[in-house]
C-alpha cells in the first residue's frame, strides 16, 4: 500500500476532533490549544535506507536529518521550535558509541535551533535504525501559514533549488546537510503577505498539489523557472529523463513553496538564500490540479510525481 | 547495548537545556512551558514482536495499546490528555484493510481518553510494523505528580496487580487490554497528599527504583503484600520460579506506583481498582536502592531485576 492512501485515510474522518484541536491533520503541522495558546506539532520518521544509509552516513549526520527534517516542517508555518521528543529503534548490534554519537548530535542540532531535546524512549532489537521525532512550536507574532490560504492570480515561488537531493547518499549531499528554512520562513512572514506554504518533502509537483487541493485553486509550473541543483541535472542525465522531472519529483528538498499576491515585488534572495517564481495559481478547472508549461509548448498535468519513499 | 544504558546516556546532559524545559527527561512526561502554560509530553513506541505480536493481535487492540501505553505515562503526572500525534513504519506487504482498522482504532482510542489524534507520518517498506505515538496533557488543578518527590517514611502503594502481563499473548492479556489509570490518577491527587508517581512498565523493581534514585531515598517492598495476577502465578509455576519475581520483574503493568505519607489513610480500592500498600521508603543507607523483604526472612537487593524489552 502506499503512503498517499493511508494518510487520506487518516486526514479523511476529522469529523469528531473536539474544538481545541485548532489545525486538523493535513498541514505541516497540526495545533492544539491549550489556555488560549496553539501549541503546534509535527512527527517525522528517519528510516535506515529510506531517509538515509547507516553504510555512508554518519551517526552525526542521521542525528541531525532526524532534527532537521521536522524544523523543515516548523518552517513551514513560519513557527517558532519549543522544543523535541524523540523515539529510537536500534538493531540489536547497535553498539554504545553510534548510540552515544547519535544522541549527542541530536541534543546537539536542537539546541543549534533552540529546539532543545528534552525526552524520549529507546528500544533494542528492531531490524533497521528507525529515529521518530516529534516537534513542539507556537506561532510568535505571526500566525501559522496554512496550506489553504492560496488565491488565483498567487505567484507561487520556492527557496534554494530542487532535485537530486538524494541522487549522492553521502552526509554532504542536499537530503542530509540541508538547512531547515526557520528564520528564512520568518522573514517572508516579516516582509511579505504570504498566502500558503508548505515545505518541499514530496517533490514540487506534489507539494504544489497540496496547497492547490486544500487551497482550491490549481497550480500552472514553468519548466524554463524551475532551479535546478547540480545533482538533479547529474541524475537527469544520468536517468535519461529531462531534468525538470527531477526538479519536481525527486523529493526530500526541505526546501519551502509558498504563494503571493502577483502583485507582490519579492526579491532575488533572502537572508542568503534564492527565491525564485516557478509558475501561478489559477482557478480551478477540468484539468489537471497542476500544469508543467514545458520549453517546448507542451502543457502536462504532473501532480501524480513525487517521491514515495521506499525501503532499499 | 541495553535500553537502560542509552537512556541514561540521554538523561545525564541536561546542563544546557533552556529554563522553558520545566520537566527535564527522567520522568515520566517531559515538559516545555510557554507563555506561562506547562505542556506535557510523551513519545513511546509499540513494535512488533517486542510490545505485540502481529501473529496474534487484532489490529484493533493494537492501535488501542499504541495510544494506552502513552496515557499510562500520563496518568503517572495525574495530567490530562490534550491530543496524540502518531508515526507508523508499516512491512511493504501490509494491506490497506490493516492500515485502515489500525488507523481507526487509535483514533476511536484517542476519542474514547480525550485524546484526539490531530497529525501523523507514515512510511511504508519497514520489516515490521513499529507505531510511535506522542502525547500531549496538561496539568489541570493539580501540579504534575514528579518520580522526585518521595521521602522517608513515606509508603509505597501500586494500583490493580503485577505479573504476568505478557504470559499470554492474546488480546485479551493484560500487556494489550489494560486500562490507563488517567481518572484513578486524578481521584488519588484530589483526596491524597501523594508525594511521587511513575507508571509501573519496567517491572515494579525498577520503576520503585526509578522513584527512589529520584527521591534520594531507598525503598523496602514486602513479599507477602504484593497483588499477583493470576497470569503471575501461572508465569511463576511454568518458570518454575517464586511468584514474587513475576510482579517484581515481569513488566508491562501499566499500573500506577506512588508514595504517600504513611500516615494516610488510603482505602483499599479508589474508584473500583484496587490499591495496596507494598512497602515503604527509607533513608538512603549503603545497601541496595531496593530491597524485597521475602516472607522466609531474606532480604535481597531487587532493582536491578526488570524487563528489557527485546525483540523475537
Amino acid at each position: 500500500m502506499r503512503e498517499r492512501d493511508l494518510l487520506e485515510n487518516i486526514f479523511a474522518r476529522n469529523a469528531t476532533l473536539p474544538g481545541r484541536i485548532t489545525i486538523p491533520p493535513g498541514d505541516d503541522m497540526g495545533a492544539v490549544r491549550i489556555n488560549g495558546q496553539d501549541v503546534l506539532v509535527t512527527v517525522d520518521q528517519v528510516i535506515d535506507t529510506i531517509h538515509f544509509n547507516i553504510a555512508h552516513n554518519t551517526m552525526r549526520a542521521i542525528g541531525r536529518k532526524a532534527i532537521t527534517r521536522n524544523l523543515s516542517d516548523v518552517a513551514a508555518m513560519a513557527a517558532q521550535p519549543l522544543g523535541a521528543v524523540a523515539a529510537a529503534c536500534l538493531p540489536a548490534n547497535f553498539s554504545s558509541a553510534d548510540a552515544d554519537d547519535l544522541v549527542d548530535a541530536m541534543r546537539e542540532t536542537g539546541l543549534v535551533y533552540d529546539c532543545p531535546l528534552f525526552g524520549g524512549d529507546v528500544a533494542v532489537g528492531g531490524d533497521r535504525l528507525i529515529i521518530t521525532v516529534t516537534v513542539l512550536a507556537h506561532a510568535n507574532e505571526y500566525p501559522p501559514v496554512l496550506r489553504r490560504g492560496a488565491q488565483p492570480g498567487d505567484a507561487i515561488y520556492v527557496t534554494g533549488e530542487l532535485g537530486g537531493s538524494y541522487e549522492r547518499p553521502e552526509d554532504d549531499a542536499h537530503h542530509m546537510a540541508f538547512e531547515p528554512r526557520l528564520s528564512l520562513a520568518q522573514s517572508l512572514v516579516q516582509g511579505f503577505e504570504v498566502h500558503a506554504m508548505i515545505d518541499v518533502s514530496d517533490g514540487l509537483a506534489r507539494d504544489v498539489g497540496h496547497i492547490c487541493r486544500a487551497s482550491e485553486v490549481h497550480g500552472r509550473l514553468r519548466e524554463d523557472l524551475l532551479p535546478l541543483r547540480d545533482d538533479a541535472r547529474g541524475r537527469a542525465a544520468r536517468l535519461g529523463c529531462p531534468a525538470w522531472q527531477c526538479a519536481l519529483a525527486d523529493g526530500e528538498d526541505y526546501e519551502l513553496c509558498f504563494t503571493a499576491p502577483s502583485s507582490t515585488s519579492l526579491p532575488d534572495q533572502l537572508d542568503g538564500v534564492q527565491i525564485t517564481r516557478v509558475g501561478e495559481c489559477v482557478p480551478t478547472d477540468g484539468g489537471p490540479t497542476v500544469i508543467l508549461q514545458t520549453t517546448d509548448g507542451d502543457a502536462r498535468g504532473v501532480d501524480h510525481l513525487g517521491w514515495e519513499h521506499h525501503a532499499q
